[in-house]
């Protein structure tokens, strides 16, 4: 996350091939799983809020007079029933709908709570301490004001800027506690940009001159110029590139020519290979699938009750005043038209389904946004499994491809949810888009070894006068597993090496099972020297074999942060200080540095609630897996980053008495 | 690798379709890289051997008296040229030929070198204190002579079995020093398996009777009787399983009309994407990558002069008397046909190419391998980079597999060198096959929570009376790197925690790069708390920016030894210590565990040649690194295992000047 300037405009823009090409093949181009269409919407209780929801919820708070001119919303949320509901709800009963709502006015933060049936405010009360996500609308009127300043225009003036069509300033949120200003106040920092010569100002950066403003009393408290920095120069203009096939470039096509292979049902049930899910498209979070169950010969087996993406976390790492500042809770800081921004006929391929959604706007009006998911089936040209016995014998296999993308100004991350046919489902991450950058005098690297600028380095020279800053990704993931039922255990496999002495052989490892009984036995730190098998188990269901059944989280490539964990930047992110995290399932605990991040004392949300030290044994529970990487920016990621994949998975442990996949056809 | 039996039986069977449906879409289905064709053939220094060439060496050695009737050949394999050669030989010249045999007769060991074009026996000569590598034949001897042995056939009779038609007993051999009797002596130590109510003998385990034998005395030594056990009795038919489609499956076709993207020259010089290589199919570590490199405008820039498996070590993890001795070294322990097998239609998509190879046979003759790697592009139906600013921008992707299958008896490995378009080669492994399973008196788990029949447990029951047993796998590969040229040197960016007081920040990282001088510096053990980038560079080449241009070796998901490392299996892969060593190219180090991995003191190969610590510093150097994973089975992984997945990146880092993908076309 960086500055924010035009992020949304134009943004329901997408090239108009898209929907071409996907109905010229028969198929549904956009299906709107938000949106009221032949049949009533919603559907289910968990459905995303509808167009005519989103101006009841409006109505209701304009009623009872909480819509001032001088608010602004800051999230505007389907409030979930609580599972118990959900559980005992069938299609024909009337559905439970109620919206949560944040609003700012004045520097002051409000909850509100809207029964849309009922259209009745349940509550609306001020929650004092806390800041709300910040919205667009918050954002121009401060950037208006920051340009007018004529601290402002001084400090660009010194350095030659005068025209200032192109200029940018935006404060933007504070996570942690950086400024004495921040107590009790809604504070932003940040920085300007230059625009000229580009058409977007990543990479233009008017280094050197920082702005301190209160978004709540509209004003802007400081300008601090520490001196000015070269403007990079360099072609930014990546969007322009050409588009060529490089020499030799044949057609490699993908067809279906009968239509997918999934149905979704009128009432968004959707069904692939044994797979059942529901989805909806929520504006802080992003994709939440819902109700994922596995169709085991008669049995229709829940494996996952809900899974999303929880919260992000990007820290930066540089010392200097101008930067020190910049860690990002992407999910929970911004409203900014919600995390997903619509996907592009680059993001999936021609025969993908795709899927609208709604974000509330700055005055809590539903804002439509055609194309935040893609559904697809791919081909992986991998077996599902192989073996050379006389020959060859195996079986190749498909993949379901549920896409979003999260776009916080700069950094683009794919989001996909991947259900393979064995059962597990893949969920990865692909970080692309552009790097943050910091404005620097350096034109050039001049260390004989050309290793870096400087030694300690703080980032990587992109360009000359550009500096793409070190930095790190945490990405919580809220996995609410019911593996055959709600009651859970939660099982680590614990690999404990063991001396033995029979055949000359002196040390093996064994499993030590465990069950962890309590929050605090439930956080796991990966270590490769304490390796351990993590999986929820249902101690109630047992397989053939008298194994309860499980599903595993799986980790794969993956970082933790080595910075000092009482950092001010580090308590914010306090999530990712475990990997791992389980706790009893409590429908208020949803976003893992709690429900607000900015100007934050830290240790919210994950770390704050398990100090209660729960019991999480045989009863529902919440796995919280934090996938991380560190960045160290190459010159390939600038100016624009090839996609990066993290990924984990979530995969049946004997959950299933034998391999799942033996049957399938020798066509995939 | 288990037990062996009937491995190669009907070996070069293929389904027939495999064939047929290339040649229908007008490819040339099977091109033989190591086979004289119409070309003359070796096109090249590296190319593999030829028929022409096996039978070479196979007559000089007869001629010179050293293949008699008690002689077999453990391994017979390209010598390949010093780099120097390589590099100063142009298409045209003659091509230097030699081949490396290792040959065992009465237990003893022979080193001969073959220089074909001369027809000359450069040198044949004893090497004491070590094994050969097992073939095919002495294992057929052993196990004839085991089944007549009276004490084997009491046990078996003990055991109710008398018809003898269906078992098989197989002493295999050793890797590290179990037994006395494995002083200067060729021993093998193995089980028996009943297939009687089978087509395939994995999970009919004999359990409880073992016999030590003598390979190079061809006599059985020992027979130890334990007791016996019940014989596992479920189904192990796996490849009977139903071919079905499920519900709703619609038919998902990749094609390529106009063919193939790549191209392959008359001599072997495959083309794609700007990427350019060679290869080899080596009958010790399969594919064999060479002379990789980049067209980048107009210079070929060379990356990575040979990439290849180089060992796997496999240790299982059971204390009983039994067991405790499976420790396997799958590459250079056995010559069996080769380390890879044929593919089947289900391993590689029907537009792939495929690829004939040799490996020799027990008596050094040439066998002829079909199918034995397969090359694709394969449709990612991810964005190569997107970035979402005013609208969408972005570049679908493709990439070239090249794929071979590693299979030891029980397991099979999808060996893939995943080439993609931004310059990165992804390596992957693909773990199925059939698990080792060991014979035990459960038939069921009777713990409470179900966690596993024993704590601490060293397997999963997997069916009744059978348990698959915990294991780990390692992979080394050898990374000749060349980044711009041979000379280069180490780089580790070290992610050091850092003191700071900025805006109330206190703790950041920032990058400590260093140059590895020695080659013990250059050993890195991965640590999520002490991070780092691992990248190669050309200290000699510059960026426009100044960096030295460089490659990295970017780890995913692996795992660690956790046993002692002074245990006598562990110590035979010892190589395993470290997950990346680096060393000064030395045409002769090539195999990481050393040359003659059978009864091993251990610590051979990279522990060995590393106690030199030689200079790595700017100067032609080698990356070995090792993937690992731990293995608690799941009854998902029976009876045969879904396909899992891991890998790493060989990722440019400052070897362009910026994203080398910007300019791909919209259409992957």
């Amino acid at each position: 996350m960086g500055t924010l300037k035009s992020l949304l405009a134009n943004s329901t823009s997408v090239k108009s091939g898209l929907f071409k090409s996907s109905l010229a093949m028969g198929i549904v181009a956009c299906i709107s799983l938000n949106a009221p269409g032949q049949q009533a919407y919603p559907h289910h209780p968990l459905d995303g809020l509808s167009t005519a929801e989103y101006w009841t919820v409006h109505d209701v708070l304009a009623q009872s007079g909480h819509l001032t001119e001088s608010t602004f919303v800051g999230s505007l949320l389907l409030h979930e029933p609580v599972k118990d509901v959900v559980f005992a709800w069938h299609p024909g009963d009337a559905i439970p709908r109620e919206a949560d709502v944040v609003l700012t006015s004045e520097g002051k933060t409000f909850e509100a709570r809207v029964d849309i049936n009922s259209r009745k405010l349940e509550f609306y009360k001020e929650i004092p301490g806390v800041q709300a996500p910040i919205s667009e609308a918050e954002l121009n009127a401060i950037s208006e004001i920051a340009i007018k300043d004529p601290r402002v225009l001084a400090a660009l003036k010194v350095r030659g800027i005068t025209d200032l069509s192109t200029v940018a300033c935006e404060p933007i949120p504070l996570t942690f506690r950086v400024f004495p200003e921040e107590e009790g106040h809604r504070i932003g920092y940040g920085d300007c940009t230059d625009q000229h010569g580009a058409y977007h100002a990543w990479g233009r950066i008017i280094e050197g001159l920082y702005i301190l403003a209160d978004f709540g009393q509209q004003k802007i408290l400081k300008v601090i110029d520490t001196g000015a920095l070269p403007m990079p120069r360099e072609d930014i203009n990546f969007e322009e590139a050409d588009a060529r096939a490089r020499p030799g470039t044949t057609p490699l096509t993908v067809s279906q020519p009968q239509g997918p292979a999934y149905t979704i049902s009128n009432t968004g049930d959707i069904s692939w290979q044994n797979w059942h899910f529901r989805f909806r498209l929520d504006p802080r979070i992003g994709t939440v699938i819902n109700q994922v169950s596995y169709q085991d010969g008669d049995r229709l087996r829940p494996v996952m009750y809900e899974g999303s993406l929880s919260e992000m976390y990007v820290p930066y790492m540089e010392k200097d005043a101008g930067w020190s500042w910049r860690s990002f809770l992407d999910a929970g800081e911004f409203l900014y038209g919600g995390l997903i921004k619509p996907l592009g006929a680059d993001d999936c391929p021609e025969r993908a389904e795709f899927f609208t959604g709604y974000a509330p706007s700055s005055k809590g009006q539903p804002l439509r946004r055609e194309n935040l998911g893609c559904l697809f089936e791919r081909v992986t040209d991998n077996p599902a499994w192989r073996h050379f016995e006389n020959g060859n014998s195996g079986r190749m296999s498909r993949e379901l491809v549920l896409r979003s993308a999260a776009v916080l100004g700069n950094y683009d991350y794919l989001l996909d949810w991947i259900f393979q046919q064995d059962g597990t489902i893949r969920v990865a991450v692909g970080a692309t888009g552009v790097v943050e950058t910091k404005g620097v005098k350096e034109t050039h690297v001049e260390d004989k070894m050309g290793v870096g600028p400087a030694e300690p380095s703080y980032g990587t020279l992109v360009a000359p006068n550009l500096m793409a800053v070190n930095h790190d990704h945490y990405f919580s993931f809220r996995l609410d597993l019911d593996v055959d039922g709600a009651k859970n255990s939660f099982m680590v496999d614990r690999m404990v090496p063991q001396t033995i002495s029979t055949n000359n052989r002196t040390s093996i490892w064994a499993v030590q099972p465990s069950i962890a009984k309590t929050e605090k036995e439930g956080m796991i730190n990966l270590d490769y020297k304490r390796p351990a098998m993590l999986t929820f188990i249902n101690p109630s269901v047992h397989g053939k074999l008298g194994y309860a059944t499980g599903y595993e989280i799986m980790p794969a490539a993956t970082a933790v942060p080595i910075v000092s964990p009482d950092d001010a930047s580090q308590r914010v992110g306090g999530f990712s200080l475990h990997q791992m995290w389980v706790t009893p399932y409590e429908p208020e605990e949803r976003y893992a540095a709690g429900t607000y991040v900015s100007s934050s004392p830290g240790m919210q949300g994950l770390p704050e609630w398990t100090k209660a030290n729960r019991n999480i044994e045989d009863t529902d529970i919440v796995a919280w897996y934090t996938l991380g990487f560190h960045h160290i920016v190459r010159l390939e990621d600038w100016p624009v980053m090839p996609t990066l994949w993290h990924d984990f998975l979530i995969r049946p442990s004997n959950f299933f008495d034998q391999n799942p996949v033996l049957t399938l056809p020798h066509q995939p």
